[in-house]
């Protein structure tokens, strides 16, 4: 059940506790962002409670485009310049073609009008989807919790495992 | 339980509920690809039924080598020119070296006589294991059916939803 | 429940058969076998279970920096030069830049305390992480059991079906 939907009055024969899901998005990559959104949103729809973990790479996916850089030290900022800055900004993990490929994607995605990674994102947010950043990665990448999309909740390994630990199904993207 | 054997007398004291394993094939690796089809027939031989999903670059596992191209518009044509065409074209996430490195590991496998790839899409087709092809991803992509595997099956991510929340393990390779 | 900790006389109410965790290791990157261990560290810490499978370029994490080479032959012997010889080799699957980022990552990682992904390891097997290695892949790549850590246990795949049916969660890094 997402949680726009918080006191249904059905009763499933079916075992209800395994209507959960779990997605780490680990990758940073503009098509496996999509697929991790596209299966989340998915799954809401079919009553399935989803959490998104964001670790490493996958941090870049949650980053505001206009976030005010709090200080940081060196490497810190060089990560964070070098790395892209939100959904926008991300590329393709194949084919990208100096960024043609990822163009052309995004191209074909609106003529076909299928959603665009920003668009799924809010989407999911909006309706439930919990999304949670690994605290130790936003350590390690000196990412801060305001460059992230309002909304997110920080959480460590034990979270995930909480969650796993629920879930039918675990997804590492 | 597999399809080839879908009336088994004996009772497994194990729940026979959990037999189940969904494998999302989001990658075009010939490395990946290989993993994921090792798993599919090792599970079947464990009766356990195996739905595989293809999603993204991972249509490209399935495309026929030899299709007759159906007319599209110039942005899929650019997309099924330049990507690979079936199981013998796949190539290897690392270590490629302009193609040098997939031949020498295609050659081990033949040395040890290892399943090539091509022989283990056929042996998973044949023993049942479930192929679907993602519409949206082919949508996207410009993939039409005919251009893919006979046998194989058109889904949604409602489909892959629906085999995950019945699969005792669902993987995204 | 871990290894080092074989006869609990507590009762859990929640379903024991639950906590058990299957990784595959299927990637040789730096950071997908950080995430690989860290979960792993962390399910073991909340007394999941947990058998790490290690296959493909995954292998070399597992691989001793100084193992005697045995004698092999000539392909063999090519990709056991070619490819990290253990976990202190291993670069990051984005961003290695020359082996800069790399580089980065690991002087951030131990500044801010983060353990190292040797010592990740180290803690796993201590703690009582099942590691077994993909036999399949040990013979295509040429790698034998002496090059590998010592307590490492051999299987194919059907030893990972079988863990995987026992697992809550399963997950393909």
């Amino acid at each position: 059940m997402n949680s726009s939907n918080p006191a249904p009055d059905v009763q499933v024969s079916a075992p209800e506790t395994n209507d959960q899901m779990t997605i780490i998005v680990f990758s940073g990559d503009l098509d496996k962002a999509l697929a991790a959104f596209v299966i989340a949103n998915g799954a809401l729809a079919m009553d399935t409670k989803v959490t998104m973990f964001f670790a490493f790479w996958g941090l870049n996916v949650l980053r505001k485009e206009n976030a005010a850089a709090p200080a940081k030290d060196f490497l810190s900022t060089m990560f964070g310049w070098m790395m892209p800055k939100g959904a926008n900004r991300l590329k393709l993990s194949k084919m990208n073609m100096g960024g043609m490929g990822t163009r052309m994607m995004k191209f074909v995605m609106r003529r076909k009008k299928v959603y665009s990674l920003p668009q799924l994102i809010e989407t999911a947010q909006a309706s439930g989807v919990r999304f949670v950043a690994c605290t130790m990665s936003m350590d390690v990448m000196g990412i801060t919790k305001e460059e992230l999309l309002d909304g997110v909740e920080l959480g460590g390994v034990a979270t995930f495992i909480g969650d796993a630990s629920q879930s039918k199904s675990t997804l590492f993207i």
